[in-house]
């Protein structure tokens, strides 16, 4: 059986994340890895067993075995990297943020259109198995009309001054753009309906942080201890509020924030309708809540002879036997390999499309932010 | 033993509320009732065994051996028995709105300080065990300095348009100004700090609905059948959505709605500090969680035993007996008797300053609403 | 309004939870109280508002005034006290455990039948408005056949031997007697079912404790400081496991115990049918949860418009507003005192009948415990 | 990089679960695959991407470049497939139950050793970071000396006489020994104390099911129709109830069932100890709670950064990124594969000497609920 071959560009958390759910798959091989350098690059081949490694990432582009590389390389790399691999004729699956601007996001959308190329962006939190139970609950008008969404995206890793990050000089978002930015993507997926204008407001609280000397992984943080460090001004948010408005009528609230003590990965999202409510959030991800006027609230345990036809397929696992953070990359690039393996597959994954859809968000968030004032968020004929 | 005598003005669920908690004191008497008529004073009356009943609550005020009321009758009646009872000489508890408008709640406070009596806005929510002891760790220091403060208030109870109750019809503001002062009062308790601007707006999303031809209950709607109503058109909001400042830097988030299935009482609020968190909920009122960074989170079930110093008095039931809703009326009005026992005792209960301090929030919250704008709240210097 | 007049026999814990509970009915009046020494009573009476206090009970049982007595004095004292108000014509609330003996419980019995005076065991815990619910669910076949019972009544006030109370020294069996016996009462309750067998053992794992020279108050223990004690043998369990066989074929599983460290009050309950399942705990005593094979698990927020029909009497308040272990006192002594004032009336409440059944369940637990073997319970004929 | 290459005997759920999990690790592949017949192998092959498979599994034992299997077949293949992979020198992981009977299970802890071969029990459970911490925890002596055991493994998929699964069937014991014996692998492997005595009792409530004529997979039993059945007699539990002694007077109580409606994978267990308690759930994998007496009660969200020592290597992700039931696989296996690279590693995994204690737990039970009496564990000297 000949599997399709990929590569994984980049070696951090999320190229090892990547890494196994692709191997889950069966149909697909990890054969190559890039990184910054050969050295980290070989490290990293070494430690999870992958044949190939290299330091310069367009040498795998030139591989004409190669059929699809995932871009989990730092954000400012991923414009070029994939606009490199679509050139190549590359299917690609990008972290978000997609790209640094709306212009660089609908080059690479454009680009993978006119070749036809699988894209995807990783928005894998659609793919807890009660997500999708509660969209395709959602789909068949088990909420009615959706009249409010409310919820929120905390963390706590960035809340003393002595925690540092790369994401913290990133860009002109932080909070919204790193964490936010998910949680707007779920909303919009979940109830199928556009933001169209919101209401927003950034705040950094540590308005100093201490940057130390030499490099550390995303999350690991707090291990640090509180040495050898450069004080040096944070212009990223920290937090962020935002009221807004989707689709005709409906009514949201959001907050983001990586300084919120306790709260280690708390997406929490809650959908009001006309008949029924639910809510769900990532740190207990197994269970739905569903709420209920006129009869008794609801709590789904996950469990695919509960789920709603069309969701079950995305539960690996019997009743109650838990599924996590790495399996919603394994059905996210069962999805992406679908369509690589067969272009007229109909799979269903965000793509590109969805990657700068949440761009246009980001920028009316920024604006708004800005004037103090509600703000439309353009490309509304997404 | 003599016991102070008092008196209800109102015969609803409030009205039975009062009453009980007034005879849990063991120093306070329920000498007489008044109602819209005699025939409902009377029917009160003989139910709950209070000695006199009158259609006419000014008798009342003119008996000398009353020293107090309980104003528990309609928004719109506040101000007037109010006034009339701090006139007759009467120490007064009212329950909130404290009045319609800032001028009135002006002269009851003015009143009240110029007869010096003992006057009580009703927020009996700060009474519950938990809501006391973060009170205590707040200002003790647990925190560190609070950063963010987020939450909602969100009931059920008027989801469909065949849900009708007199507050529909009551005023400017409905959701807010039902749920979202308690919360807003909490928000301000709780942090020792007042909100300065805001960043609101108001939805009514049963834009009409169907009134029923004869009386009903607060909160009974829900019994009703869907027959005998007029069809009219809503003007207070069934949602309120709000970003929020408070003290220096403070950012906050808060949603109050009553179209929320599944939510029967869920005033949910969260304080967010440089040092820790705190959230809780009214629909778990014994539970108190703590969120860390750098430790596990804490769960506290309501324990006398491990309660701050200042905050355990407010707990009458060893560890693990959950109080609930009538005890905080127990514990506010323990505070308010006090205070008519002894002029001079330094007693804790929200008075009418803290009263009217919500209506300044209410109005900048209609006027922000009104605007689509940010607004600053005047009476800063409460 | 003529109210009637009742007496409280004991000033700790219990006698203070009465007298309130009592006054919240409105047709029945706290008359006396009765203690130890006239100075302990004279102190309670003016600490609550009693007019009438006496430090030698039997003054009350001579006053033709009063109709009926809460015995709420230590459990030694039960028998007597009861025997004698029951031979004065008294009602009788007597709190569990009904008496020391078996013989003695079947004389009380006898005599209040005789005598027909109402009586009461006060097993309040029946009287939670979820409890209530669940029991009407069971009646009502919604949990189908009934095949398994489980839980446990934890609590964490002994864990020390510094921890120390009068029980420590009051009978043959501590955790089962004081705590064990409740949750036999409620499952027998619920199920409508009767424990036939049992296999128990019972454990004391504080061999020796220190005993405080002085007197202390019921659950106070912890905050004493260890100091000034004698070292006790203590022969009275800690901790209590039993499996059990109810009714035809139900099989059960409970423990108890008052060493078990951060639960507080953890009466934890299940029942399992042949079509549903029900659980509650009392740490949060509003909560119903039903679980399901075939559909999504259900969790009730207490609210007396979702509750069966005969069990939403039981709450006073609407949905979401929280009522606690002193609002349960409100109803169970409601039921009383229907019958007290109607002796015709079909009341709801656990009678001298119920308090002699868990005698029976004691006995057969302390058998079972010695013989280290399964034992049939007597008294089947309840 | 030359991989370790492995082989998988058995194509049901568990044969995907160990497939994935196996490919993660990166230094093993899964070469070929072994079923009961070549179709049925092959098909699995083609689905899952594995070179060779075979309806013969001896001829993977024949390949010398094969150097470990994984037997994930019925049970009463376990022992033939095991002692023939060892003669054959292969490492062996084997599910659980190790074999059918002690002699059989002793057979294969001996020749296994007698080859120096790594070996492994599949009790993946005790990989779940939060029992790992749990672990560490207690052996730090957190909770001081443990006292009582207590908690359930309760499922619901064979609650109706039409829910058929081969294991109905399988042998002596059901409830116990599918789940019961994971609960007391946890309970020793937690205490670091063996369970010295049991008093159990079984019961088989669905006294006769509806087989049907066509075979079905483990656990897809809910979504069959009623139709095309056998009806049989069934002869293994539905329910195991246990008080036990672990260790030198441990108390402990703990109930199996797979008919609980609404629980689906609920293995939920509790260390009460001097100092503290803990309790875990399998259906929030994520949580550890902590119980405390004169401190807040405690509950850790998943954060290798809170991790005791020794424990946070066994979570792969950040705070709040939940792992779940496959990612225990991948935990187990990759310390056994650590073993299989170098016998000299110390390895930390259950080996067949866990698997064969289990079964004398397994037969002191049956012996017990034989005699309704206490019966003490053999094999006291593991």
């Amino acid at each position: 059986m000949k599997k399709i071959r990929t590569a994984i560009f980049g070696t951090g958390f999320m190229g090892r994340v990547h890494t196994e759910a692709v191997r889950r798959l069966g149909n697909v091989e990890v054969a190559a890895i890039a990184a910054r350098t050969a050295d980290q690059a070989r490290k990293f081949a070494d430690t999870l067993g992958i044949e190939s490694a290299t330091g310069d990432y367009t040498t795998i582009l030139n591989d004409p075995e190669i059929e699809a590389v995932h871009v989990c390389a730092p954000n400012a790399l991923h414009f070029e990297m994939t606009k490199s691999a679509l050139q190549a004729g590359k299917h690609v699956v990008c972290e978000k943020p997609l790209a640094s601007t709306i212009s660089e996001a609908q080059e690479m959308v454009d680009l993978a259109k006119a070749r036809n190329l699988a894209n995807c962006t990783l928005y894998n939190i659609r793919f807890y198995p009660q997500i999708q139970n509660m969209l395709h609950m959602r789909e068949a008008g088990e909420f009615g009309e959706i009249q409010i969404v409310q919820g929120t995206y905390s963390q706590d890793w960035l809340l003393y001054d002595t925690d540092w990050n790369w994401r913290i000089e990133s860009g002109p978002s932080r909070a919204f753009a790193d964490i936010g930015t998910h949680w707007c993507d779920l909303a919009e997926y979940l109830t199928g309906l556009k933001i169209t204008s919101v209401c927003a407001e950034l705040e950094t609280f540590r308005k100093a942080r201490k940057r130390p000397k030499h490099s550390i992984e995303t999350f690991a943080g707090k291990k640090l201890q509180p040495s050898d460090y450069d004080e040096v001004p944070v212009k990223t948010e920290d937090f962020c509020s935002m009221m807004f408005h989707m689709g005709e009528g409906v009514r949201g609230s959001m907050t983001a924030s990586q300084v919120s003590a306790g709260r280690k990965n708390f997406l929490s999202i809650e959908l009001y309708g006309t008949k029924a409510s639910a809510a769900w959030n990532a740190e207990r991800p197994d269970e739905l809540w569903v709420g209920n006027r006129n009869s008794a609230n609801e709590l789904y345990i996950k469990d695919p002879s509960l789920m709603r036809a069309g969701a079950s397929q995305y539960a690996d696992l019997p009743g109650g036997h838990s599924e996590g953070y790495d399996d919603t990359f394994k059905q996210i690039l069962r999805q992406f390999y679908k369509k690589v393996a067969d272009s007229e597959q109909q799979a269903e994954f965000p793509t590109f499309v969805d990657g700068i859809r949440q761009l246009y968000v980001l920028n009316a968030v920024l604006e708004s932010a800005a004037k103090r004032a509600w703000v439309d968020v353009a490309g509304g004929d997404w």
